[in-house]
C-alpha cells in the first residue's frame, strides 16, 4: 500500500490527512498552528506531526508518495511564498524547508486554490474542470481552476477577489490598506458590518440586535421573512454578484462554487448571489451554475493531494 | 515549401495572411466582408478568396498545412458560433463549414483572444505567456493567454472585458442591453460621450470642439496640456485602470498589451490607466507590466496562424 499526506495549513489550526494512492481518506487529524515570533516551528511542527503519524500506523517512510500542502499565501510555481502576514512569514521557501524536514516530494498551493481543486475532484464541483470557487468566511477566498489546473497567476496572485475593488463610496479600510475590498462586504464580517451600518440609520422593526448580530442570524432571520435582513440579503448579492458578473466576463467560468462559513446558510444564499450574477453578466456566461461546497473544512487537504495525482 | 493562411474576419474587411511554415509573413490582402440577409456568403467569400491567393502563386493545394481564422463572436473548443451580431450569424459550425469549403484544415478562435496570441508570439508580449489584450477601438475587445494557451471559457465568452460592470450611475444602454459597461467609457466612443458629458456640464478654456471631437483629439490635447483634455483622460484612466485591477486580482498576469486605435496616443495613454490600476490592485499583482501593442491590424493573422502551431 502507498500513501498521499495532505496539509492545509491554516493561521490557528492545521489539517492533516492520511490518504491511500487512490484519493481516500484513511484518517485526518489536527494540529494547533504556532506561530512564534523568535523561531519558526510552523513548518518544523508540520513535519513532526506528519512522521509521527506515518510511526504511529507503522507506515514506511518510503511508502509515502508525497506531500500536498495549502498555504494562506500567495505561492509562486516553485513553493516559495513571499510574505503571509497570518504566519508571519517573510521569503519562506515552503516546498525546500519542508522537502529537507521530511524527505518526502513537496507541492505547495494557496489555501483557497487548493480547497477549489478538492472541491473539483470530490465535491460541489464534480464533474467540471473551469470551476471558480471562493469561500465566504471571515474574508473571502477565492480558488481558481482552468482546464483542471490551478491558475496561480505571475506573481500568485490570481483569485485574490476578496480584493476586487467594488465600492467608491467607502471610507473604512480594508486589512490589505486599500478602500472598498469585496471582503468588507460580502464575507461573514462584512455581513455584520452591512447590518450595523443599516440600522443605525433606520429605525425598522427586526428580529436583528445590533450588538450581537452575526452573518448566521442574518440569513436565520432571512429564512424566518425578516424585512430587514432580506434587505441586508440583498446588499451582499449584490456587492457579491457583481464581484462574480466580472469574473464571469474574464473568465466564462462553468461553476461557482460557494463555500465556507457563510455558506451554510444554504441554497437561499445562492439564490441572492445569481440574481445580481445575471443582472450584469454578458449574455455568453449567463447560463453559469452556481452550486454550494460540499466538502466544508476537508477541502483543503483533499485539494492538497489532488495536487500530487 | 510549406504553408499557413491567417484570417481576421471584421464587421466590415476580412485581412487575410499567407506564411510560411516558420512564421513569415509572405503576403497580405483583404477582402469586404459582405453581409447578405438572404445568403450568407461570408464564409463562400473567404473560401475563394485563399484559393485564389493559392492558384495565383503556383502554391499545391497540399503545400498548405491549415488555415487559422479569428472571428467577431463567442467560439466553442469546436470552431463553433452561437450568435455573431455583426455578421447576422446564429448557429454557426464555423471550422466544420470552412473546412468543407476548402478542404484545409481550420482552427477557429474569438478575434480578440487571436489578436492576443499574435502580440504574444510577434508583437507586444513577446517573451510572456500569461498576458492579457485589450483593443482600444469602437469597442473594448480583450484577449487573455494564460500559459501560452488562449483562454476560451466554458461558453466562448472569457475576455469580455468591454461588458464588465464598472458604473451603477448610467442611464444609457450600452449594445449589449445593458447598462455601466466598460466599453461604454473605454472605448474611443466611451472617451467622445466622456467628453461630450465633461463639456457640457462645464464652461472651462479648452481646444476640444464638442460637435466634432474624437479620441485622437483628447489625448492630442493632452499632450498639448490641455486642462480639459487631461481630466477626460483622467476619468478615461480610471474607469480602465479599475477595471485591470479586478482582472489582476482574478488572473494576476505577467503583462497588459494595450492596443486598437485608441493606444496611438502611445505611452502617456499607459500613464493614465496605470495609476488608476496601481490605485486598487492587490500588492501581488502591483508590478505587472503594461505594454502598447506592436502590430496594429496585423495581429489577428499572426495570430490566426499561431495557432495552428
Amino acid at each position: 500500500m502507498r500513501y498521499y499526506l495532505g496539509v492545509d495549513l491554516g493561521g490557528t489550526t492545521t489539517k492533516m490527512g492520511l490518504f491511500q494512492t487512490d484519493g481516500t481518506l484513511i484518517e485526518k487529524w489536527e494540529i494547533p498552528t504556532r506561530r512564534r515570533q523568535e523561531v519558526d516551528v510552523v513548518l518544523p511542527d508540520i513535519a513532526s506531526a506528519l512522521q509521527e503519524k506515518i510511526k504511529e500506523r507503522q507506515i514506511g517512510k518510503e511508502c509515502v508518495e508525497g506531500v500536498g500542502i495549502g498555504v494562506p499565501a500567495a505561492v509562486d510555481k516553485e513553493g516559495y511564498v513571499k510574505r503571509a502576514d497570518n504566519l508571519n512569514w517573510n521569503d519562506k521557501h515552503v516546498r525546500r524547508e519542508l522537502e529537507d524536514l521530511t524527505g518526502w516530494k513537496v507541492k505547495v498551493g494557496n489555501d483557497a486554490n487548493v480547497a477549489a481543486l478538492g472541491e473539483m475532484w470530490k465535491g460541489g464541483g464534480v464533474g467540471y474542470d473551469n470551476l471558480v470557487m471562493i469561500t465566504l468566511g471571515t474574508g473571502v477566498g477565492c480558488g481558481i481552476i482552468v482546464n483542471g489546473q490551478i491558475l496561480t497567476g505571475a506573481h500568485g496572485g490570481s483569485g485574490e477577489l476578496g480584493h476586487m475593488f467594488v465600492e467608491h463610496n467607502e471610507t473604512l479600510s480594508c486589512d490589505c490598506g486599500k478602500t472598498g475590498c469585496l471582503e468588507q462586504y460580502a464575507s461573514a464580517t462584512g455581513i455584520v458590518r452591512l447590518t450595523k451600518r443599516y440600522l443605525e440609520k433606520h429605525e425598522e422593526e427586526t428580529v436583528l440586535d445590533i450588538h450581537t448580530v452575526t452573518a448566521k442570524d442574518v440569513f436565520d432571520a432571512v429564512k424566518a421573512g425578516d424585512a430587514v435582513a432580506m434587505k441586508i440579503a440583498e446588499q451582499f448579492g449584490a456587492y457579491l454578484g457583481h464581484a462574480l458578473s466580472r469574473v464571469g466576463v474574464i473568465l466564462d467560468p462553468e461553476v461557482f462554487v460557494i463555500g465556507g462559513g457563510v455558506s451554510k446558510a444554504g441554497e437561499i444564499l445562492l439564490k441572492y448571489i445569481q440574481k445580481y450574477y445575471i443582472e450584469k453578466v454578458f449574455w455568453p456566461s449567463k447560463d453559469t451554475k452556481f452550486t454550494l461546497a460540499k466538502l466544508g473544512n476537508d477541502a483543503g487537504i483533499y485539494g492538497a493531494v489532488k495536487m500530487l495525482l
